[in-house]
């Protein structure tokens, strides 16, 4: 079976999910493909912290409805190191805030707001092939739920299928990817405790940084830096709280509380940018361009930037013809995806130990005295926490989008 | 000859002679020995930017009359990147001010101030030799420009005498010496030519760093980031001047001017901090105790700074007995002495070339975009080059010293 579309969508996360709601917006129709099924898609737990920038986007699009009664709204977060607690209060300082709010429920919501159109949203797609990218008419065919091979005939491919997916080996192999790793993951548990604090704790200890963050009154998510090399065989239960006891012991709140580990995880850290975002009539986006960090949960606020652009890009081609803006999709969402892996990357060397070195402890005590003692410093992180303004406005008719004349602080 | 004094000052740089005259304004009687000649001393050419906080203290202890009437007053320094030249104004943020006035002429004054006291202050002392520090009597003996031996019976010693003096190298086994070194030096050169801008500039280029500022209307001294182990002899002239102009290539400015080069030098950067900065009766100050890179020019104002704490501590002694701020000398100055570490290191590391990966030019590119794009973050930049508040003020009986009350920004 053969069908026609302008934009095929390669991936149905946060990326592909928001690029294909802002086009439907503005009449131009497309295909989200998604290997994966719906259910296992609206399960799917990553991040959760969206920057006030997203949440505006997502609202001005018409996607947030749940997200406004349900999120957490979160003014900054706690820094805890030697042994007292402080708070960045970042809304104090901005009027803005951070919003918890898990990327499975914004996907979940994205996915309503793709049913209630009735456009097409494939998921359990088999097999997918992309051919003729270099062309103006790509091809993409995949096998679907029924067993039956399709064919879709598109001006334009939007690879939003993450940083395994396959859009991103088909870029020319000129491309450079810049990547930064480091020596330590994250050990991740989920637990039945109360959290320490209200909202989101970085506990900097001379032999490492734990994480703590709310995922409900009686649940709590935490992590901990451990080498890249652990095994979680090595941290049964005792020795995870142990350790997330002792780097948190402070003089200002009562102990950590134990409790039951429902689940746990490793993950690498790392830093990846590919510096052509675009080949042909192929695009990338999110997670298939650039990987960050977790520190400073920018990732989904990303793949949202990304959209964006991309959304504004294509209108302004097929409303007006001209592709200026589509030629310049690259070089329009770099630097804010440069922005976000600053960020990214000044919060881990800053929050984690990286070896035995004392002067790189005291420079990264020192950061930390500045950062919870100086208001100018904490307005200049609040202003990136929070969200730079996108690139661009998400929709063609609209030069100078409510979303990029917000002030920064 | 044996003679009786309070504190027994060893060196008179900044530090030393600071410190001697805030004690003979408390009326403490010091001895300031120097090993070299007065001549020599006064034309020591070293750093050129004092803060708007060492300022304050110079004209508060009334050294400062020519400064005011000679210095140049800058607002902030530039910074060119990607072929454009960006100011940062911290004046116009804060209403406080950098001076340029080079070290030799803060000694100057000093040492003229010391004169007009008609306390001691010896030149050419050789031989120095310092005994009993773990006592409350040290013993300090050296040969005078008489020619004969002296000897002075004090209760304290200041160890003022820098990195390779004899002062530091009398601490405990047990002492850290924390330290950082840099894969490049400074190639500096004083040329008549007339400056690029008239206040300074960094110039960040992929192949490194070129320094520019201003010592006259047709006197400028500038710099090149090098390998730490180039040779003067590497550079004639003209590699020198294309190696300048390359770097500094914009789109905004006209080309650097060339002209002859009076002086040259090589100087490499490092970072050390000594983290036990007393012991006995022995306390040490400024280079004695910790070094930066010359990014961001915090040397002079931390051997001030230094100088300020020591000078209260022994107020608050001799005026009531208490030692406890004098027991406390080490712990009082260590934190801003590593937040001055802290700023030359986040400085020396954004502005230089460490190596090839092109992640790093990447994430420094986007430091630079954020400062010189958020005002927050050149607020932040701003407190600390101008001078965070002095630890104490210099003397004994204001608790609340106005140095330490100005507000931040």
């Amino acid at each position: 079976m053969t069908a026609r579309c302008q934009v095929a969508i390669i991936g149905a996360g946060p990326a592909g999910l928001a690029l294909a709601h802002m086009l439907h917006l503005q009449g131009i129709e497309s295909v989200v493909l998604e290997c994966r099924s719906e259910e296992y898609v609206r399960a799917r737990v990553r991040a959760g912290v969206l920057e006030q920038t997203t949440v505006d986007l997502l609202t001005d699009i018409g996607v947030a409805d749940r997200l406004h009664r349900e999120a957490l709204v979160h003014n900054g977060f706690y820094l805890r190191f030697d042994r007292a607690t402080h708070h960045l209060d970042f809304h104090a300082l901005s009027g803005r805030h951070a919003y918890v709010y898990g990327q499975a429920e914004v996907v979940a919501d994205l996915i309503d707001a793709r049913h209630a159109t009735g456009r097409p949203l494939v998921f359990e797609a088999a097999d997918v092939s992309i051919d003729g990218t270099d062309t103006d008419h790509p091809v993409v065919e995949y096998t679907g739920p029924d067993g039956a091979r399709h064919r879709i005939d598109a001006d334009v491919v939007a690879g939003c299928d993450g940083f395994h997916g396959v859009t991103r080996t088909m870029m020319p192999s000129s491309t450079r990817t810049l990547t930064r790793s480091y020596p330590f993951a994250w050990l991740g548990i989920l637990a039945r405790t109360r959290p320490v604090t209200e909202e989101g704790m970085y506990s900097v200890h001379p032999d490492g940084l734990s994480v703590h963050s709310m995922r409900g009154p009686n649940l709590s998510r935490q992590y901990l830096q451990v080498p890249a090399d652990t095994r979680l065989e090595d941290w049964p239960d005792a020795r995870i709280w142990a350790e997330l006891r002792r780097r948190s012991a402070c003089d200002d709140h009562p102990e950590l509380e134990t409790g039951e580990i429902i689940e746990r995880s490793l993950a690498p850290l790392r830093s990846v940018v590919t510096d052509r975002m675009q080949s042909g009539s192929l695009y990338l986006l999110g997670d298939a361009a650039h990987i960050v960090p977790p520190t400073g949960a920018k990732g989904l606020n990303l793949a949202i930037s990304d959209a964006c652009a991309l959304s504004r890009a294509l209108g302004i081609r097929y409303r007006t013809g001209d592709d200026s803006a589509l030629r310049a999709y690259t070089d329009t969402v770099l630097p804010r995806i440069w922005q976000a892996q600053n960020f990214s990357w000044t919060l881990t060397s800053v929050l984690h130990r990286f070896g035995d070195d004392p002067y790189d402890w005291e420079l990264r005590r020192a950061t930390l005295v500045r950062w919870t003692e100086s208001v100018a410093q904490q307005q200049a992180l609040g202003e990136v926490y929070l969200g730079l303004p996108f690139p661009t406005s998400w929709h063609s008719d609209d030069p100078t989008s409510s979303l990029m004349a917000q002030p920064t602080l």
